[in-house]
């Protein structure tokens, strides 16, 4: 510890403040001890356990699906910024199920850990979690924005994402479009959604159709693919905005199987840039979510209210952007 | 508890010896004892806490690097099997640091699990290890051999992996073939080489040539391709067995942009099915490990440890299969 005090050009009793009354030091001075100990490499179950305020050195991430490459950037953004403060971040994986993923953050609470944050899709999703809560440790939800009285979040504008998905369809000239969603009661499909139809209203156009599966699987996308081989052929549909990569991937596979070109017949811009489509014969343009960023944040957020006596939620929303590749391709490119 | 006796049709007493004596029943006793937990949906805060013998209901996984796909599917295989038993999986990201690694043993130690599996790659690795194992808790290794004296393993054959991607090559006409390794410390990599050596030693061929590169990432490809582009120019080299996909990714990727055509000019195979290099161009064959068999493997494993008195070590090996693309297509197929 004296080597931390030496290092920061502060006094013992200021590193001991720092690690056990965090709230009476100014936020520099908080700076300068944290930056001399991770620069010392101090090991974190002994000191940074003490600068989360006597519990452990760790924080939790309860993931929805692990097998969605989204989770993992996630994940990687926030051990980023726990392991610069000389923390550990503790992973979970949901696979889908809400159950397994109430029970992950019961177990991170049971462990004691500084804080947890969870990825959330539903409202169904949200009140179990309102529920599961106790202990009274700091919880921040990422993936989906909550009242702030409650929790601090870290959202992707959905809205957003759906909005240039449609506009760059619209600015390749395709004006015949469809939407296939979800269910409406996951947040982000309904947000996706309420994006295309605003960037069609502002093009003067009406959706040819929107579609609504059961789930955003790429099994779904293949039922959808199929019904929609009759209305592509006919050249009622030009343009297709998926909710998910999975999706997408399905209608594309379909679509292919009957002959139908991606995308000089129709094309298809999917959601996530997820890794887990990389296989297809025709590569997806697909809107992009922060996924580090979104871990750095979350991880910035849950470990500030865990040492800060006047912390305050706060609602962060992240934007999206565009990867164009083949199945939507730039106005003017080759498309066969 | 009396629902889990009754299911199971066994005494009250016998459910309270599988949970504190798990030594005094037969395995059968415990597998109906087991299932009946498993069905009944118990909670394992409670019940599989028990199950493991006093201590935490959940087992960690130690990944070295989340960003390379096979971890995430050991990660899903070890997540299906914990939850199979009621039991949970810890997960923690060492971002390929050594010192990272070992900190997430020691938080799962501190934390008290009930066993934790680490993926290791190297003997560095390997000996840190040892060094920080303590609390007698059981540590089961991934994708790595270790003496069975110390530890259970499960890992994939990578001198058969090695051997496969050349026989591979040898089968589609290439006799004029390059293994581009990495330090010689990594075993897997020293393993994959000698699966290249044995299957030209059983063509009568010798390699044109082994490459050493410092790194196995995609940079280190790069520059690893431009040293090759004038020998594949000049057919000195027609075909190129790499360590790794992120390795092949950066060779295909300077070929290409040399103007070399990939597999027309040169056949390519990579090694690890790696997701992270799913937007190249050329498709790449690639080594696929059992990656989600190896972490049920290696859940069962340490479970097993955990909770059984005459619990004895188990090396397993199991075995890759190649995954056919693009850069090194099946023997006529077209090339270009």
């Amino acid at each position: 510890m004296a080597d931390v005090a030496a290092r920061a050009g502060v006094s013992l009793g200021t590193v001991s403040h720092v690690l056990n009354h965090p709230e009476r030091v100014t936020d520099a001075t908080r700076a300068k001890v944290e930056d001399a100990v991770a620069a010392l490499g101090y090991r974190p179950n002994r000191m940074a356990r003490s600068l989360a305020g006597g519990r452990s050195s760790a924080i939790g991430l309860a993931m929805t699906d692990l097998s969605n490459s989204l989770f993992v950037d996630i994940a990687r953004g926030a051990g980023e910024h726990a392991e610069s403060l000389g923390m550990s971040v503790l992973l979970a994986d949901g696979d889908n199920e809400l159950g397994r993923e109430v029970r992950n953050l019961e177990l991170f609470d049971e462990l004691s850990v500084a804080g947890s944050m969870i990825t959330l899709s539903d409202e169904e999703h949200m009140a179990a979690l309102v529920g599961a809560r106790s202990g009274g440790r700091p919880v921040v939800l990422l993936n989906f924005s909550a009242p702030e009285a409650w929790f601090c979040s870290v959202a992707v504008d959905n809205e957003l994402g759906g909005y240039i998905a449609t506009e760059h369809l619209l600015g390749t000239g395709r004006t015949r479009l469809v939407f296939v969603g979800g269910p409406e009661v996951l947040r982000p499909v309904h947000d996706r959604r309420d994006g295309f139809r605003r960037a069609l209203a502002g093009a003067g156009l009406v959706a040819v159709d929107e579609l609504r599966p059961d789930a955003i699987n790429r099994e779904d996308g293949v039922q959808i693919g199929r019904r929609l081989v009759a209305d592509v052929r006919a050249g009622r549909v030009d343009g297709i905005v998926a909710a998910s990569d999975l999706l997408a991937a399905g209608i594309v596979q379909a679509l292919l199987a009957e002959g139908i070109s991606v995308p000089s017949d129709v094309a298809v811009v999917g959601y996530d840039n997820n890794q887990a489509v990389w296989d297809l014969p025709v590569p997806l343009t697909t809107v992009a979510q922060p996924g580090e960023e979104m871990g750095r944040r979350g991880a910035r957020l849950v470990i500030d209210e865990a040492r800060t006596a006047g912390h305050v939620h706060e609602a962060v929303l992240l934007q999206p952007h565009l990867v164009v590749r083949a199945s939507a391709p730039h106005a003017g490119a080759r498309t066969s």
